[in-house]
């Protein structure tokens, strides 16, 4: 029953040594998302040993070349290596533009569908609704058109308690209702409150992706209660007017979004090249928000169930 | 008074954990040439400590993704940390259209005039004519329009004498044309060969960069006799026929190539992802060019003046 999500690359618009760009995995329930994958994650997956070919779907928040510069090489290698199952990638359309014209220009016909999908910028909307999960977008501000993901478990079914079935004698007929939370009427019409005869599922879980934004209050609403928030923390407060200029958050607003949106866990990434070390944005952060950690490529955060 | 090849990716179409695609620097008296740009290439320049912005020529041999997907990464790095000087690029034209696209998507102005110079396939030609070396294609056979590399000093003035000159008491006019290799006449027309006033100058030296390509006599003609021959090896001679069909080569083939145009040291690379141990490639050319070497990702290899 995982929930655990593998950074891949927790860099900013430039790679360094010791991080790459933008990329990470969330495993929910053993279905792999990508979110954004900036140049060198294909490497960094072979590193992080997860298997490329299980990702079946790879959300793209913009087209800043950190984000995205290592999608042709992924989806070329994922061909090279027999792919033939489905790929869907939600993106600006510009992207499934560029993809296309590098597989014209290489002569490469994929062994597999690629199905792009229009991310739209200006509200929340639904990409993905599965009977196990849910993906939406949010909608974030940066200096072109950008969004986050925001990935929700969907509500467990409540489970019986067996002993009370006997007692009522309840039929089979009405168990759904029951775990989803009908209460029992006997035959005689009397109401058994579901809460005597079933136990709560544990919450779903959720993790909220939001990179590259400038401080965005908007944003904690939708994102509120989530057990995990990325939030891009480019810049140290003191560059306070340049995250503005740029379109970033510094650490403190990073923690402030956490704050207000009164999440479980904030991971704090998406740092400018100019922090060799970055504690001092940890510190920032966690000043405000306790509970902050800063990113590192391959580190990975798990969420269990409540 | 460097000549000295960096191998920065010696793999083929996907990249191993220790193998990067194809990329390699070339330094010829201080200018820095980049030769294909795989995917990470900009990381592995830091890794080996050439610093990029002392590039001002690429030259990419064709458009299969494991020769060029680097390149995007590359000039947007260059861009960020501040490059102001041109940067010329030969490939075919369709790169320039996905970079164009790509720069465009990201709303990114650079601050640096990037040319780009469109390769010609069917015949060798001449692409930078400079006072100390030249760039010329080479033919190559490959499923898409590619071509290999050929750079060579020019050749250097002979050095004078310095007790010739005072013996026969030479004019400074006479020095450049005594220096190209004229014999002097003195003022009652008496002719000194020039081999007594002069010493040659050290032979110019040369680098070709063959990959990708089928096995192709008609280039040892060209490279004939050049210091440094790398020759894609993508096989062992028992994949032959897959060789021919993916129009790559053998190690077998590499060296036959090496043999022919007399080189003085051959070194494969470009090898398919299936070989984690290229050993027994290097011997199947070993057997037929003793001066092989393999390639290895972070190799430097070093041609002295004579």
């Amino acid at each position: 029953m995982k929930f655990e999500l593998t950074i891949l690359g927790c860099g900013s618009a430039t790679p360094t040594s010791v991080r790459n760009p933008s990329a990470q995995v969330l495993n929910i329930l053993e279905r792999f998302f990508l979110i954004d994958c900036g140049e060198g994650t294909q490497v960094q997956l072979r590193k992080f040993r997860i298997k490329m070919q299980r990702i079946n779907h790879i959300f793209i928040s913009h087209l800043h070349g950190d984000h995205y510069f290592g999608l042709i090489g992924l989806i070329s290698s994922m061909h090279l290596l027999g792919r033939k199952h489905a790929l869907q990638v939600y993106a600006h359309p510009d992207l499934e533009k560029i993809i296309q014209m590098q597989l014209k220009a290489s002569d490469t016909r994929l062994n597999y569908q690629l199905h792009f999908h229009e991310l739209q910028y200006d509200k929340n909307t639904l990409l993905v609704d599965d009977p196990y999960y849910s993906v939406e977008t949010i909608v974030l501000k940066h200096r072109i058109p950008c969004c986050g993901f925001l990935f929700r478990e969907k509500p467990r079914l409540k489970s019986l308690r067996k002993e009370k079935l006997a007692e009522y004698d309840i039929p089979l007929s009405a168990i759904p209702g029951l775990r989803e939370g009908k209460d029992y009427i006997t035959p005689s019409g009397a109401v058994i409150p579901n809460a005597e005869i079933t136990m709560n599922a544990p919450p779903p879980r959720a993790y909220a992706y939001c990179s590259d934004t400038a401080y965005n209050e908007q944003i904690a609403e939708q994102i509120k209660n989530v057990d995990l928030l990325y939030h891009e923390a480019t810049f140290s407060q003191e560059q306070e007017k340049r995250a503005n200029k740029t379109f970033h958050s510094t650490a403190l607003q990073a923690a402030s979004i956490a704050a207000k949106a009164n999440v479980k866990k904030l991971i704090i990434g998406h740092y400018s090249a100019r922090y060799k070390n970055i504690q001092p944005l940890v510190l920032e952060a966690r000043a405000v928000f306790p509970e902050t950690v800063p990113a590192a490529d391959g580190e990975v955060y798990k969420v269990s169930l409540a």
